[in-house]
């Protein structure tokens, strides 16, 4: 059985103010949430059709179908809604390959990068205060549990440049041919916003511009946010 | 000004029974409009709040922004919609790389991996019959203009694959690393379904499975298809 007041917080966590004030999250599908589980996160309560998936330790409430489409996000509802409490920030770890997002704002391109990401090996994420919230249920969603994997952060990127010694790449739509860089162990590389690329006031923190080159005859302006990450993603790996 | 059954005519566009029925697909935004336009769709009707940005010989009529409001399916229309009409099936060229997608179903992944591969200057695409449609309206909007620079056929997979006599590549959670492989000149390759993968029908075509390896403590299980298909043309190019 599942509560009005428990329906009501649950829709609540869709807006960012209330996962904020609560301090909670939703996560949906056993698969994603046993990620989260296994990342540590602290889970509040697991609402299940499939009881028996999960270890009895959990805060499980059994439910049915009907009950879960009725608090589910999404169209399709799967087998199982979490809420799970929000981590204390964390320090990013800067001898680590940073990836920097400045402002990135679709859910659906977060998601496919956060994902790209953890798949890759890149675990370190650090994200503008303007970028779509990492925990809103679209991009939880699309990482496919990737997010309870990887060490994402938000941050004032300038305050964050002004001290770190390492090289910062950024890519541009001019600059060095990314398929022929070498790239060091220790660096951070920028991807900008889909639509207005990197902001200005963070130019003056690049040391590398790098583009990837497209061919003489294409008629494309620019790559998808997700795929230009991946592939920059990839070649920094030196795959 | 627009009549009620131009109005009519521009919404059963959206679906592929009456695309199919007069022959005929919708463009919206100036760019992607003259991008059909360089690659030599025929024009039927320019919609336009720009009129100035077209050259006059084409059959424009000039609107207000409610009018193309009234008639775009976009949530934030541009400035103009074009009615194309759809060019005859052609042949894909069996000396060129060729990229094959097994029932590609999502619109954006479509419309993403054909924007990817018109950046790479990969021209060849076939598709299974039961891929998305490519001149539904939101995968022509995620190509950005570059499903007019591409040369994508339907066909059945199974009769094509029969008479292709050069190496045919699919992707597969197990494979040769990617990575370390060395491409031919003439080869396809085949991308499967978002969920199912490649169908076991055209299992006996491949001559080589390859993968892109993940990080052993990667939580992803997979990556999204337009990610996968990117990584996968820009080693097969070499670049």
């Amino acid at each position: 059985m599942i509560t009005k007041a428990q329906k009501k917080h649950i829709q609540s966590l869709q807006q960012k103010k209330y996962r904020k004030l609560y301090g909670e999250f939703v996560v949906e599908g056993n698969k994603s949430i046993n990620d989260f589980i296994k990342n540590a996160y602290q889970i509040k309560n697991i609402f299940t059709t499939t009881s028996d998936f999960f270890d009895p330790k959990f805060p499980i409430e059994t439910i049915n179908n009907k009950e879960l489409k009725s608090i589910s996000f999404l169209k399709n509802p799967k087998d199982s809604l979490a809420i799970f409490s929000l981590k204390k920030a964390e320090n990013i770890d800067i001898d680590d390959k940073i990836l920097i997002l400045d402002n990135i704002q679709d859910p659906g391109n977060l998601g496919t990068i956060i994902r790209t990401a953890d798949w890759f090996g890149i675990h370190q994420i650090l994200c503008s205060n303007e970028t779509v919230d990492a925990y809103n249920p679209k991009v939880v969603q699309a990482t496919m549990g990737s997010l309870g994997n990887v060490n994402l952060q938000y941050a004032c990127l300038s305050d964050f440049l002004k001290k770190y010694k390492y090289p910062v790449y950024g890519t541009f739509m001019e600059g060095k041919n990314i398929f022929k860089e070498k790239f060091p162990d220790k660096m951070a590389v920028i991807i900008g916003n889909e639509g207005n690329g990197i902001r200005a006031e963070l130019m003056q923190f690049i040391t590398n511009k790098i583009t990837i080159p497209k061919d003489e005859k294409a008629s494309a302006e620019s790559l998808n946010a997700g795929i230009a990450t991946a592939i920059v993603m990839e070649r920094i790996l030196g795959l």
